[in-house]
């Protein structure tokens, strides 16, 4: 059968599965069970919206040796049957008495010696997308197999992208940095946040993007007060601050970055705050370097805050960056994941000008061994302000 | 302090509560926990994109009496200061070492006796949206309290909508029902598929979708292959059949329902599909009745459309619609869920033309006493034409 795969040629595949069986044989794990959207489009290039149903649990088991096996639902077999897999076992689900349990368990037990061990991601950014109880009864029918934490094992492959992940991430960036410059032409004051979400929304697939799973943002006067609250209906008025920030996809591929505006005019502290911002993301495209710390990365961003008189932000101040919105590791003080050369990242400080009122800030970059290298357009250095 | 809440009145929120609580005793479970963005709406009001961002769980608890303690990331305190939720508990997350265990087994220990049950769902259409070694840490540190699966529980209540939650559905409707009404717009010979469905997304921001988490579609000579694929570049020609499906989203609430079109000229096969689609929803709009069951509506649709000579295709032919854009039940052969009053459903009855030609329809309603009630606007009984 012709190879066949969609997004990337079936190399990209074939390599990202050997990378994960040399992780596997180096932990000691027979097989590897994948049941989130991202570890399956990571492994199979399986890109659908049809996740966004929780009806039916899909799998795919990575085995020791050879190519991965698809266990899913009947009505994902012609698309899976497009990506370079060949072995697809289905089921009829949703099936209340039995959603494909028998049949994942077959399959890992044909792969898995009986003292073997099954690896599942189980840490910190995973969760099993299969019912509980499902999975308590595939333990009960592989013993005495034994499932292992296998967080690592995907995490450590997953975190370093190949040029095609960095190039199509680069493609959503482009597509985000175009909608942005797009803001000035729908956003002035008078108009509402929830239309300017909407507006932007759009903008962002007139630009390309093939959907828009994550818009944030924030308007205030000065500042805002939070970034993940949905738009309401309060018109932008003179002073205010606004905030976008964006996960735009393109070909499975996220972006995320944020740019800020001031409509009419700009306080001084917001004005302040911004060139802060802006310099302690100057700062990290100057001084991060692969073999630093998540957490190296946290304590650049909020020394350079620091330095500058103002006050970071509790929370994370950027993280990986990929197939989902985030990705690990996340630059917080706790965090001591390596940063190695070929991770996709975002630089995200932000700054707490008074109680209740923020300014945030966002780059994409790679990390390249000379430090990092940008994916999106950088930000003007002086807060832009809209209708002046 | 005043009641607040986000898109409902409190009292809403309350009278959710106080049903679960009440299920929750016939059950003999002392607290609920929920970890999944649809409860936690469900509960709480508490409505943000940010669940894109798998970087850290959220918690709420569902006492057996008084109101929900929320155990979140501390960049949630704010959006779920403005729910009708007074006990915020929150941790600084992602934290790899504690992220937010420590605290919630300290909250659920308070509110649960020793010898107690805490209620997770853990059945169909489930699962648990935190990191699995960190719910072992949790039962570890609950022990001898039990986990007992709370699928029932949230199921039997989330599944019966109020008329709250009936008027968001259909204003979600409406909108795609709007937005359906413009294809013919920007549809027609040699425009992309791709194209197609981005234009539709925007569409559907243009006549009031918060945000658009789901669409799909298909298109081919006569009929289509596969509804869950992301659209390519093919453009369409005279003959196909263009089929778009939405899970358009308005105040946290979906909607999901097609349309299909003919380009330029329709089929003599693909018309007399359209019309036996037509018939056997209109068979299951007059039929389907409280007390039903799942797989009642299942054996009305598919003998709707054996008795018109045609082939219903395998899978589910409707399902439950509300906070996600499935939800049980599922019209198969062995779901045996009872419909009840105020259930809000899909009827998606789909024929299969030739082997790789099939064409779906789908209506949302809402089950009355007396019978469904349609809330999506009904479809045109003959397949209309594009470019006649």
């Amino acid at each position: 059968m012709a190879e066949r795969s969609l997004i990337f040629p079936a190399v990209e595949f074939r390599r990202r599965c050997r990378a994960l069986q040399r992780a596997m044989a180096e932990r000691g794990q027979d097989a590897l069970l994948l049941t989130a959207a991202a570890d399956i489009y990571y492994v199979t290039g399986f890109l659908t919206r049809f996740w966004e149903s929780p009806a039916r649990p899909w799998f795919i088991v990575v085995p020791a040796e050879g190519d991965p096996v698809a266990v899913i639902p009947t009505i994902g077999a012609d698309l899976m049957g497009r990506t370079w897999l060949t072995d697809i076992r289905t089921w009829d689900a949703p099936d209340p008495v039995d959603d494909g349990v028998t049949l994942l368990a077959d399959t890992l037990a044909a792969l898995v010696p009986e003292r073997g061990a099954v690896g599942l991601p189980m840490g910190l950014e995973t969760s099993l997308r299969m019912p509980l109880a499902d999975y308590h009864a595939l333990i009960g029918k592989l013993t005495p197999r034994r499932m292992v934490d296998a967080t690592d094992t995907v995490q450590r492959v997953r975190e370093i992208k190949s040029e095609n992940e960095i190039a199509a991430i680069r493609r959503s960036c482009s597509i985000a940095d175009a909608a942005f410059d797009t803001v000035p032409d729908f956003v002035g004051p008078g108009i509402t946040l929830d239309a300017v979400f909407r507006t932007f929304q759009a903008a962002l697939l007139a630009q390309g993007a093939d959907w828009v799973s994550y818009t944030a943002g924030g308007a205030g006067q000065g500042g805002y007060g939070d970034v993940i609250s949905p738009a309401d209906a309060t018109p932008l008025r003179p002073g205010d601050v606004l905030m976008l920030d964006t996960g735009a996809v393109r070909d499975g591929y996220f972006c995320d970055f944020d740019r800020n505006w001031a409509i009419g005019r700009a306080a001084d502290d917001a004005r302040r705050a911004h060139a802060v911002l802006f310099e302690a993301t100057e700062t990290a495209l100057r001084e991060l370097r692969p073999g630093h710390l998540a957490c190296d990365a946290h304590r650049v961003l909020t020394d350079a805050i620091a330095t500058r008189g103002a006050t970071a932000c509790g929370g994370r101040l950027g993280h990986g960056l990929g197939i989902t919105l985030t990705e690990w590791p996340s630059f917080t003080p706790r965090d001591r994941t390596v940063l190695r050369e070929g991770m996709v990242l975002t630089l995200e400080p932000s700054v707490q000008i008074a109680p209740g009122r923020i300014l945030v800030h966002e780059e994409n970059v790679v990390l390249r061994a000379d430090g990092p290298e940008l994916l999106s357009r950088r930000a003007p250095a002086d807060l832009p302000v809209i209708g002046a």
